[in-house]
């Protein structure tokens, strides 16, 4: 299954959780990520973000799509798929 | 046809993006808006966007279906789709 991944939480938990979803899909943005990924795997991301994340705070949404290839990707200015100016 | 639009912009224009793409799409969570739009008016949005985006800092990514049931949602914490505490 393909996953688009944003969340927007408290500034104390921003790269906890940037660090947690790295384990599991593809950073393209600030708080963007996606890529292929199982239900099983999908799961332990939720479960371990539910760990630290607020629930009356933070917000965690994920558009799961059955195929890549029914969505199209434009994107407009930078492209910033490197961490490493980030981290 | 149905988009998810995520943008990171510089803070000095992230309210001027915030008030371009409610005209067109809903916003869901702090840089993401989704919505049912045709082509032109997305056109329109980007070509709008472009006027005030930095291209070398900015950045506007689009993810388009053509059909809303292709892409599944699921929102873990707060659900943030009331502008008013916002702006």
């Amino acid at each position: 299954m393909y996953v688009i991944l944003v969340y927007d939480m408290g500034e104390r938990r921003v790269v906890k959780m940037l660090k947690h979803c790295r384990k599991y899909l593809n950073w393209i943005q600030n708080s963007v990520f996606e890529g292929e990924i199982t239900e099983v795997k999908l799961k332990e991301l939720v479960l371990g973000a539910k760990k630290f994340m607020k629930e009356e705070e933070d917000s965690l949404i994920i558009f799961k799509s059955r195929n890549e290839r029914w969505l199209e990707k434009e994107i407009i200015g930078q492209e910033k798929n490197d961490l490493g100016t980030f981290l």
